[in-house]
């Protein structure tokens, strides 16, 4: 049976290589729809080739770009924008399957609205579990469908905990350690967005590459787990594995452990959260391990990495916290990328922003999205103006 | 549910180890029936403890011991003996589960009436499913019961496959290599037995701490692994991993590799074929991956290594041949821990019997049990005089 796909971020890495993954499918997938950001060129050739029900762009001029040059090929789809035209794509009644790939926590309210529409979800989008774990997992419960993950470290859990005994087992998520493992305190103050996004083993945007760097992502991951396999955070551990082949892994009450391995390649976990619970015969390189030098593990430095710890605190407390602490990370990464701050200035923007924030114990949609915005003004104020905005409370 | 055991080969490291196991489970496990060979002092304690329905002793001289030291502790229970005693122990109507982990292919004939008898079987003795594999898994589907691994490689494997798409799954068995993986073919013709007797990773019974260190371990694990998991030679593969710790891997066809890991504790593949599918919750020590060094993968070399090339060889051949070629690895490893042949014997008395031997294609259990026979006269006879003996055919 066909599977159709609305993929959202359909010109990001992780949308490329679901389009990649739609080709060698054999027919099994199909897309349905796509949205992107502002690539217009990307998408028009996106929709010459795979003919879309519809297409959005977030971006409006983008879409009146879109929009035109469709309409000089001849091609009649509607063109839809803003977080509306996400929706629209996410909610499509020829849709079976969210693909969320796009970056950051614009993925939340599609996201919400496709699981109200009954839709499965294949979630490349860990902020919307960060922000909003409980309502989107509470969510899905409800509607029956599954959201199945397209990150490699929890497809490769959720791969390991296929047949098994789930009971308490404690996940262990392994992070390469970024391209900055071995790096001093005092040389992380001066690298450059340049040296974070030469990633060692990955090649991924530019929002995910920072936080690899940061090790943000990795405590993005923690939380994204506790939702996603219902487990405490205390049975969750980050290991650093600088080859990235062992992508996670399980260990279960009777000492055994589980691993999922392979080569760094995003196409096998985007494939298996559609395949599931089959596994697709592919021309993929093959894992080596002879190949392999040899494999490494190393616990993780919270000293020099303190946005792993800043996440997993967010994340152990709720609330609207997670929410806050991801949205000022989104800003202060983009301020990074944009050379306007300094690498160990992004721990510092997030954990301000954590601790001026008001809390809030059991958030509805509404208030997590004041919240994310709160905390998104917060630290624009503090990357452009370096002051104290604490008191720019939204409540 | 209690599951009562019968333990063939009490005495032995995994029989001991299965007892330590059954002291941890809680109730959930219980001793029904135990065998050994000539260890009647040994057995003679465990009934003490656990108070059998039955005991059964290979060496008739040891059951005459045992049977006088039970009458005068006034313990009453019944003391068989032979090969016919083992089907006792094992066919007993209070029995649900054998364990079968005498050493060598004695465990085939009660390991087949076990499975007439409708129980399941726990297998730790590799060599019933070497000789006999075609047989022993056709009885097992016809009686409807479970032939668990206790290998710890079969029992990573088997845990790799829980609830995975099995279709045309590649088998990655892992071997510590053994004490010599590092020597010279000259140097391998002067090791002793003592020497191959010093395993760096498991501490086992000495026949197969010895096939650990030719290989032949590892080529009769390939051939029961292709009769557990019902899969070609082609499709297994032997890694060298001289860690231990990755205990077999699974490579599906989406290129995604499942491997389970663990620290060398024969107690978790015993615990988990008792416990399964259920995991059962041990303080046993806990695989800390950034305690170690490093894990590293070598391909098996199979010039200096000729008994795990020898296997396959019997393996891909069936009929008679895996059979000769077990049982002339059994006389010529019994005959190099009494000091009579040098270590690279083995590899020769194996393959001078292999080519000896007249194949039979599709043999009965008669059949096989005669080639065995014939295989090990053959190899007495290389071992006591060191001259061909292709002419005493059994047929």
């Amino acid at each position: 049976m066909t599977k159709r796909l609305a993929i959202l971020g359909s010109t990001g890495s992780i949308g490329r290589q679901t389009l990649d993954v739609v080709d060698q499918s054999e027919g099994r997938l199909e897309v349905g729809t796509v949205a992107a950001g502002t690539n217009w060129q990307g998408v028009l050739e996106q929709v010459r080739r795979y003919r879309p029900r519809l297409v959005a762009m977030m971006d409006s001029v983008a879409a009146e770009k879109l929009a035109d040059a469709l309409q000089k090929e001849d091609i009649h789809i509607p063109v839809c924008t803003g977080e509306d035209g996400l929706v629209k794509a996410a909610c499509h009644p020829e849709v079976d399957t969210v693909v969320t790939a796009v970056s950051g926590a614009i993925g939340l309210g599609p996201t919400m609205q496709a699981i109200e529409a009954g839709k499965h979800i294949a979630l490349a989008n860990k902020e919307t579990l960060v922000a909003a774990g409980a309502l989107v997992m509470a969510a899905a419960r409800n509607k029956g469908i599954s959201i199945l993950p397209v990150d490699s470290e929890h497809s490769a859990i959720f791969q390991c905990l296929q047949g098994q005994d789930r009971r308490h087992a404690r996940l262990i998520l392994t992070a390469s350690g970024g391209p900055f493992r071995d790096k001093s305190v005092e040389e992380l103050y001066h690298v450059t967005a340049d040296d974070a996004l030469r990633h060692p083993n990955w090649r991924m945007g530019p929002k995910i590459t920072i936080d690899s760097a940061t090790l943000m992502n990795k405590g993005l991951e923690v939380i994204e787990a506790r939702w996603l396999f219902d487990t405490d955070f205390d049975d969750i551990e980050v290991l650093v594995h600088p080859q990235s082949i062992i992508h996670s892994m399980v260990e279960f009450t009777d000492s055994s452990v589980i691993a999922q391995l392979g080569l760094p390649d995003m196409r096998l976990p985007i494939q298996y959260a559609l395949s599931y619970p089959d596994r697709w015969t592919t021309n993929w390189p093959r894992l080596n391990l002879t190949k392999m030098s040899s494999l490494t593990f190393q616990a993780p430095d919270l000293q020099r990495f303190p946005c792993l710890k800043l996440a997993i605190r967010a994340g152990r407390a709720g609330g609207t916290l997670p929410a806050v602490m991801n949205a000022a990370n989104e800003i202060a990464v983009h301020a990074f990328l944009d050379r306007k701050i300094g690498f160990m200035d992004i721990p510092k923007i997030v954990e301000d922003a954590m601790e001026a924030h008001e809390w809030m114990r059991e958030p509805d949609l509404l208030t997590i999205r004041r919240a994310d915005e709160w905390a998104r003004t917060f630290a624009e104020m503090r990357v452009n103006h370096g002051r104290e905005v604490s008191d720019c409370s939204p409540f």
